[in-house]
């Protein structure tokens, strides 16, 4: 049994790390924390635990935990961070990484270059030594890489489902990169479980609206990836493209927020890239591409021709759904996908980087129908 | 592995079924019927079973299924019906439950008295000579009676939740059970999948409204139920009560409609018996008759004192949650039920029937962490 | 034109204040004044007010308005007071009233007896002397008071409901009310828009759940209230009643938090009274009571044999909706009512009570089609 | 007092048409008209209508309309058509024509080209020979020629919302208009009133999908309006643009449907032109546009720097809300507008036209404050 311990547990990511954990036939759950609820059962906080996760919350404070961090590391075999941008970074150490795994779910170890972190999340880096080793956890894209490492930066929701929808055809240089438009819509979990007038629900409710227009934080880590994917091209590895290698891209990212708990929705507009004789790739050979890509992948559901992923579909599971649709008439693909911000874009991507690092099934604990409606 | 077939597969309790039994580990759906979907594979139309279920729907209209259900009935132990009122009772027969078990999911058979069966529901029963040997469902009070039935009448989703929060109190005559009012909220899945002006969003959202108001088909049935536990006394059992000799109820349940997908929220009210020199109950002994009966119930979960039940930690699961707070200055008590109106509610009791009609462990399939939020 | 201010301009009931005074024909806005956003332009804060309502929050939190409040209220004719119980008490005095009207949208002067407002509401009233003069505003029982009060009670929102739907059969004997159940089901806004975990979007969405059980502040209000109708009778005047000879009840009163913005839905069951040969009223009879009190009323809409109240045809309106159903079965009466709490629950009878405070047409600035869907 | 008729009253666009002119000072409703709904007074159907209109709905169908159609239009100013796509076409005449005004709602009179309309709509234009004498009432920009029609084809809820968003940077030149992307969010109410599954409250609550990708029928709509201000230019008037004298333009249009009851969100995105030194306008330039053609229009509100639209401040009102953002990265503008789609998206306008075809204020029946939470 894998044991594992969770840093920001009632958050409402880390809360999901516990449902799906409490599960899970390989892992067990050593210690969780929590700032705000310390030294109450996690039932009490979410109630619906109760009677499948029976833990008291220790003080993860973070000043608290650097005093305890090595205690309480050498008590399992993998931590979880589910905090704040900033936190995972102030905590680890060569040290640490050195008996035990990290998961991190903030995005301080997903951009490889640092300089590009501090702007756009205007945070000074706590450990920017540590930055090479960790690895990217899309697990989809990165396995391999996965398998071996220490210290994984588990992805954001935007970002998983953005880049698992243009991939394919980026990396096969069939659109032109430069060209890509992405526009996202996720629901309200993903603004997570702090105390703001703008997260309640008649605020919310019965609107919808842009947000972080051109300065989403999850802007250059689709940009990084995606280069990197056009710098691999079809015959390349993403993975082994050298840091600095991938493709500058200035990609356009803009999500919106729509009233419903979960679900991240991506529509992504790009250019086709026109043969020698100037005639598009037609929808078919689209297709194929992801085809390529994605067939033997657990967690991603292509859908047939004509359909459009929903985020419905995919509540409370690892999926991703993808369609995509040709226009004839502007010469551009739209790309599409959905996913479960709080799973495949959180908690579950965290758990199958955690099967993959410890040798365990890929979908072990992961193997959940969505449930609709 | 026990061999299950759906007639009314592409309703939202006929899908319901196939998401549990899609991960049940000692269960497999043989073949699933729908009238509105026949031909069609049921992933096209629940996006959430692609990659999970692949089947195709068979037409399950009545005057079809009357002519194959001998020969679908032979390949499956188990034969579901998800179907509307007078629907199993025009399939079943003697014949068929000499070989297949029955787990119908609407009302045929759960009363016991036709005549109230045709009062309310306005329909002439098709099968009366059945109902003896029919088994009500309600697994935690008929678990030693269902063991041995063929023919299983799964009860209602109000029911469940409304007999099952005032149930101790009523049995142990500690309230008066004539006073009961049952006050009934419920998520719209409940209404069926069924094209309605009626159930559409706009019509739906951003309301409440009671419905059925004095006339709701779910009255007698937690009357009969709830007769019987007043019959049975604090040392007779439920299912010994002959047909009958129930008491006799007249009780007040009125559901209302809120904008939610799932979920049944019960509050009952009920005037406390006072003992031979006046005195009510206190709360902890009435707290303690809930443990006396739940405590060793996996699925229900009895909550501390002060805490309210909510729809949403049930959601996805099979559990109900009940909670009960006295009020000392009227001498009532309140008695407060939670549970998803998809599961335990429908399809979730009909596994749970199914485990215990088969010999399983009764959570097989069914042990799931609510999902929230 | 009768000149305004607000105190507490930017909580849910504020603003909706301010958009009803926006077009309110005879009347305009002097000041507002917000603690948490003093200082900014209410259309900043309430983007549904720009290019209606172009004013500065002025900083009303309570220390400093004790000091301006003399000044201020040289400026208008009416102060209104949407904020928290407690502050309306501690800034009017008589002083302030011989020449200022003030209308308090918190619970502190509608309870007539000091002890039951310490008691329930946990805090010392700043200003009992003032009690006395303070009248009731609920328009329609207590009109003719309303005209010439200078301290003006506006009631709760789940009050105002449960009085209007219940009040003609308790006045006139017909149930009885020691017997009275109100289930109510509330939108969020009622919860106001102060940042608290509770109250966001995902904790509150796809969730139904009872609160304040046996605990509720508004249970006083309405035992007060129906208390006077019961010691009127059919042939007195409620506003008679002297304080202390109304009927002593304790009632059962249980709100629940429903997925919606806005509407409260009062479902309320009671006894009804036989006559002397035991034979209990028809529900044609009933119906004959509420047509006697609210014909003439513009703002109560009497609904036809079978139909039920439904909150969303309230919306943004100043109406209450009543329908009633007789159970022969049980020989009781259910009562439901409707409305918009923002509107008829807080600042639509704020307006109407300031309409007829100024001897204004009663439905100036209220007559407002409600908005649906 | 203009006299009005409303063919389809019981449609949700047709009841808010019924909802404005309750209160409009100048204008009356003569007859109403429903198929569904034939027989009954509207208050049954529109609960929120009661006491506030008081008819019977006429029998509108088809072919019983085109019988009566001349005698109903005698009793009437103006008929407004709330109808499916064809219906309008099918009814009117010049002989109709040359006594009523008559308001399309439908699609039948926008696009200049039958055949155009006959490729996206798949239906046969029934008066083609009546399209060049309508007018395109998008108010702020044909104002002039609404003011003398007869015939007015009041544009879509996508169609209004992104022809505004991006008038004035494609009239003015500041962006090309070939590279533009709209994207744009729905609430549930433009499906229609009809009953079908799609539309149903589960199954449209908690999700978010696309819809008629590369295929909306609001596409071509789109294209005309702005390949006319594309061919005025900064000098010219869009109105004086001759018919096949506008840029051809091949946009891309995307849709998506949203859990909410009312609002449209439109999030645009274009190349910026540079001037003939490479350096692109500032954002203060682009504000400047705005400025220049909406300061004095009374239902466009520009949002501050900053600020981004969102739908729910519009609710109920004829407002639509616009915010832009510069790129500097990618060098585009991402421009965004909101409204209701049932106001200014379909019966606001509406109104609106008429108050211009019969000389009345444009606000008349208008002037409303958006309704928040």
């Amino acid at each position: 049994m894998v044991k594992a311990g969770i840093i920001g547990a009632t958050g409402y990511a880390g809360a999901e790390i516990l449902r799906l954990l409490a599960k899970h036939p390989q892992a067990e759950i050593a210690w969780i924390g929590s700032r705000s609820c310390a030294g109450r059962n996690i039932a009490e906080v979410y109630g619906n635990l109760a009677k499948q996760v029976d833990l008291v919350c220790i003080d993860d404070d973070t000043e608290t935990m650097k005093e305890q961090i090595s205690e309480l590391a050498g008590q399992v075999d993998v931590i979880f961070t589910a905090t704040p941008q900033g936190t995972c970074c102030s905590l680890v150490s060569p040290q640490l990484l050195s008996h035990t795994k990290v998961i991190d779910l903030s995005a301080d170890f997903r951009l490889s270059d640092v300089q590009v972190y501090e702007k756009w999340y205007r945070l000074q880096h706590k450990a920017p030594g540590l930055l090479p080793q960790a690895v990217y956890g899309l697990t989809e894209l990165y396995r391999e890489k996965v398998k071996n490492t220490q210290l994984l930066a588990n992805p954001g929701c935007f970002t998983t489902c953005s880049i698992l929808t243009a991939y394919p055809l980026v990396k096969d240089g069939l659109i032109r990169p430069e060209t890509l438009i992405i526009d996202a819509l996720s629901g309200v979990s993903g603004a997570g479980r702090g105390a703001k007038v703008a997260d309640l629900y008649c605020e919310v409710n019965e609107n919808a609206k842009a947000y972080g227009v051109t300065t989403h934080r999850h802007t250059p880590e689709i940009e990084e990836q995606l280069g990197r994917a056009a710098a691999a091209g079809a015959d390349g590895n993403i993975a082994d493209v050298a840091k600095g290698e991938e493709k500058k891209l200035a990609l356009q990212f803009t999500p919106h927020l729509v009233p419903m708990n979960r679900g991240i929705l991506v529509t992504a507009y790009a250019d086709l890239v026109p043969d020698a004789d100037g005639n598009f790739p037609e929808e078919e050979k689209l297709r194929a591409v992801y085809e390529k890509y994605y067939a033997g992948e657990k967690f991603i559901r292509l859908l047939p021709e004509g359909a459009v992923p929903e985020t419905r579909f995919t509540e409370g599971s690892n999926y991703v759904d993808i369609g995509i649709k040709e226009d004839l008439r502007t010469h551009r693909v739209i790309m599409m996908g959905a996913l479960d911000n709080l799973v495949k874009g959180a908690a579950g991507q965290a758990v199958q980087n955690m099967n993959v690092m410890f040798g365990l099934p890929e979908d072990a604990g992961l193997d959940i129908v969505p449930c609709f409606p």
